[in-house]
């Protein structure tokens, strides 16, 4: 059984108050706490076993890379990647998706060559590819969602022509809470020859998700949203598509040998992690995925459905608000917005007052917004550690915040 | 009076041992340790304040993203920049030198044109020019150290020609610890419409820094070198550069508007930092830099040149040591070879098990290492916290070392 109050009790920062009153964290979206485990990690990294990684020889030296390299196995099972040499590290999503553009897209794009996303992508995973556009005359081929927020991948499939080379999609929506048939596009697009890139920023914090069942060519993950430490991330790439990638940040650990008439380069993942890395972020994110594992990414996904269901409910049945999207086996993020004059900024602001923490405004997917016809929308997003009760307290929010504005 | 003592005391690693010794980290070139209100602001922006920045509305939200932005203003202090408008946060050095190469020198470089560098330039400061190099045909202009690890900033000068886009320059060797008249070489290279970057990573944790006064266009830091988080850094790019800089990596917080087929950026500094940031390092790294100043770099730089004046008759004493460069001024880096059949590798083995931490390898600095004629030199580089006793405690290992291989 998934005891709720105890997994809370592992996140400090949920005993705090905000404006005198318990803290209700439902901006899980934008990103999540973090438990003791990755605090105590990332402590005792700093504290007790700390000096920089490879090469080092010295005892502190080896015992930091042993704690940092060891991440790797951890997070290609956790991704269900066929081998740790498919894991690069990075800074977080954003990293992941801009080396795919720079190391693997930018040497092959072409005037006129198309890339395929959805129109509910994530910034991230929209502006390197106007990049290609401005700079390489790429085309964006867009593809809208259904009325109930869902994304048709036969339509997705449909948009692959003889010119694309890369179809870029989430796997969850970060605004709808859509999740994404994408198993389905990457069969069909590898059947193409087209390359594929999952943002799996959302879905990993909320499944489990398997890379080679999916089959992918790319899938990014971002560690401040899997509980895990700010400035951590990684980026799987199937080893065909890491042999065509060029390197792409220049510096130390990525080389094999630097003349002064000629360069050579270390070997995947390494050629891709220039410099010292994120040590004591990716030894947190190794920590924030034990804990993860330790709960059981089934049980999480269990009790976030029940969070769901609820709120689901419950919001429904508020005639003065339009939630945005109901997918069949949506995640649990819901955008709202309010009948009459509050605006999304104001329920957020009236929210906070009342402890409740959600974001407002365009969750980084303007061209969502446009095609909602919205300018802006509230989000409560859940995570492993909320519960009905908070479900609750943001429907008595919103009752108040109602009132005030009616 | 700079109390050393009382210093170590702020770090909890120092007085912890290896193999049974007392730990002398003599490795501080590498990273630097960290001390306690470093890792306690970390803790703190985890554990009682975390949420994501910018645009957030709860409460939350805008105390971190205050913690957060706080940090800009204290590094443009640091660094002596006019404007906290000019410093862009990074994740290290690596992604500074990265991030000039990418948003400002690829879009202006032409086969041809020149780079100038030094040979004793990190491969930091190396690599992403070797890209220009192989991806457009720019040219290495390379400028050699005189025979006591000094360069001579007038070689330098005269190294740039008409085709000169970039001067590249260490601030201070990370091997030789030579520090470099960049001053000089900044306002030679701005006479002649030539920008400059320099490297900082050694330089900013050894002495104060002064950006306008050198008259450079870029100077990168790294964090994790100063006492600070790993996956921490910042840039300073001056504000005629940063205008002519396009976007490097793509995604939210970086972006004005974002439509299906056009894009609008942020400004100056945002327009290069997307997506979540690097929140608690950078709020570390603030920490770091606060201790710095209280300790005052001069204090410090003063105390460093003891060390390094103890080191240099000490080890000089040593007719089976071969020290390499020793330049007027330089800090307190030690790169050296022993006569005879130990390598750099079996020394820092030794030194080891005696307690004492050095690296040994080619310190990312192959051109050097072929310049000095040396597969590899052990380093002792000194910091804050080390103490004359810890430079006598290392003579007497090398001795031992000695002594094992004779």
């Amino acid at each position: 059984m998934y005891d709720v109050h105890a997994v809370r009790r592992d996140f400090p920062i949920l005993s705090r108050t905000v404006h005198g009153k318990p803290l209700v964290y439902l901006d899980n979206g934008a990103s999540a706490q973090k438990p003791r485990a990755v605090i105590e990690a990332v402590t005792r990294a700093y504290a007790e076993e700390y000096a920089n990684v490879h090469r080092g020889l010295h005892h502190l030296s080896n015992l930091a890379t042993e704690r940092y390299e060891s991440v790797r196995a951890r997070i290609a099972a956790f991704l269900g990647a066929p081998s740790e040499e498919e894991i690069i590290f990075t800074s977080g999503a954003t990293h992941g998706v801009n080396l795919v553009s720079y190391a693997w897209l930018e040497p092959r794009i072409e005037a006129g060559d198309e890339i395929v996303l959805s129109v509910m992508e994530h910034h991230a995973n929209i502006v390197p590819w106007h990049f290609m556009r401005e700079r390489h005359g790429a085309v964006l081929r867009w593809v809208e969602p259904e009325p109930d927020g869902s994304l048709d991948p036969q339509k997705v499939i449909d948009a692959i022509g003889p010119r694309t080379k890369l179809v870029a999609l989430t796997h969850m929506s970060n605004v709808l809470g859509t999740v994404v048939d994408v198993a389905r596009v990457c069969a069909a697009a590898r059947e193409r020859g087209v390359a594929t890139l999952i943002d799996g920023s959302q879905a990993a914090v909320h499944m489990k998700v398997d890379v080679s069942r999916i089959g992918c060519d790319f899938y990014v993950i971002t560690g401040h949203k899997l509980y895990g430490p700010t400035g951590s991330g990684a980026l799987f790439a199937r080893a065909e598509r890491l042999a065509e990638m060029r390197p792409f940040f220049g510096g130390g650990d990525m080389i094999r040998e630097v003349r002064r008439d000629a360069v050579s380069y270390n070997d995947p993942p390494h050629k891709f992690e220039a410099g010292t890395p994120a040590i004591v972020q990716m030894i947190g994110l190794g920590a924030a995925i034990d804990y993860l594992e330790g709960l059981g990414m089934e049980n999480i996904a269990a009790h976030e459905a029940r969070l769901r269901d609820h709120a689901r409910a419950r919001l429904g049945a508020l005639d003065w608000l339009e939630v945005q999207g109901d997918a069949p086996g949506k995640g649990a993020i819901f955008s709202f917005t309010m009948r009459g004059p509050a605006h999304a900024h104001d329920i957020s602001t009236v929210l906070d007052r009342k402890g409740v923490a959600v974001r407002a405004g365009h969750h980084c997917a303007q061209p969502l917004m446009e095609h909602l016809g919205v300018p802006a929308t509230c989000r409560a997003s859940f995570g492993l550690y909320n519960t009905i009760e908070e479900v609750d307290a943001l429907i008595e929010a919103l009752e108040t915040c109602h009132k005030l504005f009616a």
